[in-house]
């Protein structure tokens, strides 16, 4: 197979190294490749006539969308080193007869610790005691375990499930939300996602662990925060767009929510002047709750493979996005 | 039994209700008893001499320790609504023949909430993220999973237990040291005190959850702290004289410590001027980390309760303090 790798000209992403890859390649049992690498489109469109496989982050395969991708004439499959494809679509580009596919699956275990994590400051009133702590105040408020804590988890995916595992394992029992409320080993509950707003004044504590599409962003609007009971806490690992951000510094500076605890954006990297940074009882983290740089690329390319293995026997593949979905 | 209860006149502390009693004590099956309730010395001076047991927390029974308590002629059992007695300590005032009782068992789902959050913080490089957001920084810093991270937990009851327990729920290997090596189901190896300078250069997170005795005052010393490696986290949520707090902050500002979560301090409440407040990389909690105002008193009065069920019968007291040991 003809391999080509965009990587990223500094250490601002989790570029793949040919190591990295053979190393992978090796262990996944993978036959002979011949593979190229290149940071710019015009490295890519040199040798794009031959590429069968694209590889990339979303910043390096965005540029490629138009035009270059016209060369690419014996293109049949695109790896993007993301779970969320967002930023790529809509994907009208996307040729006839190739295939987009994604890392999910790279993220679950640092998505599990962040969720915890979150929840725990949250069911803590961590946000209010880093406040009096900024004002050297000794002020003890006590709070239940979270175990008494109504969890409910928007998106029941890799990161999703990987959260409802862990808080699982503490004793919390997980309302997960999805497209279709087909059970999840994981959640003790599965519900669809015209059941939210019944879900929302019994949650404590919203994650929103869901892919950014047409149809999800904005889920979590003014009308919805307004639903969640006073003192609930919102964690979002998914997207920025997800949930409308101004409605939600509203309800923390007006003390409706208890505490948020943020990861993403609209837009990132958040500017310096943005209310985010500065709303009161909002924990805000960049971007990176999922992303662990040790394994991240090996869990990534092992995916990867897994898939080239379906694609070579004809099966169906595990990580194809499905563009009408858009995840 | 004659018992008397110590209150609090304000709502400082978790003061035992009439009713809170009343129901624990139905649902303990506890024989017929006759219970008064006092908030002064001079309350309790009124009934000591009937007084068999003695209900109360660490601020309501010191002044009573001298004096007081040489009417108390039918005094058998002392209860003390809390885990550490180092309040207490030394216990030359406690009459012969009377037992001190603690309520360890309380507080082990918090402690375990609180060492996982902790845990979570620091493997996460939160301090850190914290101080980017209070600038407006966006410093993505990347981290391998909890899981990856030893963690040492200095003390196998009540709390240490609940933390590993928890912890080892999400794949984390949790090393315990105690006063013994014996094995303990919690832990993945139990270690005794004389093996800890050993440890803690393999040590990534250093817990301290052990009783203030006089062998444990300033365990966690300013040599010790020099023994654990660059970038490792420390939580304590024993007693703040557990630790030596300056060469704390100090292992802090100069970055030889990544982090740590402190919920204990000496003194408490930490006046506003303490520099513990303002150290880079420290998170302060004012001592609630163990601590359910729910489940708080029907847990203690439940410990309580079946303390005297083995005190009728002759039986070994569960929660009987050793006060050589001072726990």
């Amino acid at each position: 197979m003809r391999i080509h790798i965009q990587t990223p000209a500094d250490d601002t992403e989790f570029g793949f190294t040919p190591a990295q890859f053979a190393t992978a390649a090796a262990a996944a049992g993978e036959p002979p490749y011949s593979l190229s690498f290149g940071h710019t489109p015009e490295d890519f469109a040199a040798v794009a006539d031959q590429v069968e496989l694209l590889i990339g982050s979303t910043p390096l395969l965005k540029p490629l969308r138009f035009g270059a991708l016209a060369a690419a004439t014996s293109l049949r499959l695109i790896f993007v080193n993301a779970a969320g494809v967002d930023g790529l679509s809509p994907f009208g580009w996307l040729p006839d007869g190739v295939t987009l596919l994604n890392n999910r699956g790279t993220h679950a275990n640092k998505a599990g610790d962040f969720i915890v994590m979150a929840a725990l400051m949250l069911s803590t009133g961590m946000p209010g005691m880093l406040a009096a702590q900024r004002d050297a105040r000794w002020q003890p408020a006590f709070s239940p375990p979270l175990a008494t804590r109504r969890v409910t988890i928007l998106g029941t995916g890799d990161l999703g499930s990987a959260g409802a595992r862990a808080l699982g394992k503490l004793g919390v029992q997980v309302t997960g939300v999805r497209r279709s409320a087909a059970p999840h080993p994981d959640f003790a509950a599965v519900h669809d996602t015209a059941a939210l707003d019944a879900l929302l004044p019994e949650t404590g504590i919203l994650v929103l662990a869901c892919p950014l599409t047409p149809d999800s962003a904005g889920v979590l609007s003014r009308a919805r925060i307004a639903l969640l009971p006073q003192g609930a806490g919102v964690v979002n690992i998914g997207r920025g767009r997800l949930a409308d951000q101004d409605a939600l510094c509203d309800a923390l500076e007006s003390g409706h929510l208890g505490g948020a605890v943020l990861d993403v954006f609209d837009p990132e990297p958040l500017p310096a002047e943005h209310r985010i940074w500065r709303t009161r009882n909002l924990i805000a983290t960049p971007h990176i709750s999922c992303d662990d740089p040790a394994s991240y690329n090996p869990r990534s390319l092992a995916i990867l493979f897994a898939n080239l293995r379906a694609w070579r026997a004809g099966a169906a593949l595990p990580n194809r996005v499905d563009t009408a979905r858009g995840y």
